[in-house]
């Protein structure tokens, strides 16, 4: 075998993940073959085999690649002090979900949510991947409840609220918001941006 | 073939659907076998097949009946006049699509959701149920831009942003929490209710 250097070899396992990913996004990953996977890639068999033992383990590798993306971009827009307010926060986080690694090219505003839903569906039938989904949320809720115990600390937000619910509130808009793109196409993070603007204008209500 | 009263018929079809519907809320749309559903169901094979010709029409329409019952929540709780606050307005579709027929029994609350985040994978591959998807959310959308415009015409929201904006990003916030509860186990509304206070008593930024 031909001495091939690291960086071919890592540019190589590169093809293979971003046309598996852009099959699995179109077709999920039951409906997607390895012959697909090939053809995307274009790549010979023996290319692909040799990083890869089959599907099963593309989809690991996929499936953890979308997850370590996700999780970083949440932790990521967190860590600004004092944190951005959480219209600004959210834009963050999906900014970063959309230019992650693991699907790239014109088509990736539309291919990552649709891949993302479909890990999520992935992880319920495997334990191995739930595992890993589990431990980046917890590492996520644990960042946002932060961000939120600033906004109280500052008094920017009423304080009487567990900070947990607020900040599963603020990941859940972003996972429904992708959640939509994927299934109803495209959309700008400004309608999420908005939208939160508009909640966050309805004024304190009081509390109990 | 006897004659059986229509009360028979829809009770044995029922029996069939929510043995489906528990199959595929554990292990997905492509990992149950017709013998689970059988199994599950407690029915033999003739008994099934004499109201549903394979698992594709099974899968049809499971995913017809949680998107209805979707939809229907969405819009009944978008019914009051004037609206209710947004928290309300959330705690009263989570509700009602737990309260669902589509499974029942003690389980419904892990398993409702679990049956959701598949039924979306499903239309990505499905062009019939994506279709049924796009207009089941066309209505909700339309009723809950109502809600949104009654809250500004009533002073209660900033009335700059596009309600369609802030109405999406409800709907999202539902969405996501019920992907919580699918993903990460059983969890109270109450959560997603403190955490929309939490972001509402943030006070209304300057437009701009």
């Amino acid at each position: 075998m031909a001495r091939v250097s690291q960086q071919h070899l890592d540019a190589r396992r590169r093809q293979i993940l971003d046309g598996a990913a852009r099959c699995f996004a179109r077709n999920g990953f039951h409906a997607t073959s390895m012959q697909d996977v090939l053809r995307e890639a274009d790549l010979s068999a023996g290319a692909v085999y040799r990083y890869f033992s089959g599907k099963e383990e593309l989809i690991g590798a996929i499936v953890t690649e979308v997850l370590d993306t996700v999780r970083q971009a949440f932790e990521e827009a967190a860590l600004q002090s004092p944190p951005d307010p959480p219209d600004v926060l959210v834009g963050e986080v999906m900014g970063r979900v959309l230019r992650g690694e693991y699907v790239r090219g014109p088509a990736a505003d539309v291919e990552v949510p649709r891949l993302l839903i479909q890990v999520w569906t992935e992880t319920l039938r495997n334990e191995t991947l739930a595992a890993l989904l589990r431990t980046g949320y917890d590492t996520v809720r644990v960042a946002w409840v932060k961000v939120v115990e600033a906004y109280q600390a500052a008094g920017l937000m009423r304080d009487d609220i567990p900070a947990e619910h607020v900040a599963r509130t603020m990941i859940a808009a972003v996972q429904g918001f992708a959640a939509q793109q994927a299934l109803f196409g495209e959309a700008p993070v400004e309608i999420l941006q908005d939208g939160l603007r508009g909640l966050m204008s309805m004024g304190t209500p009081k509390p109990g």
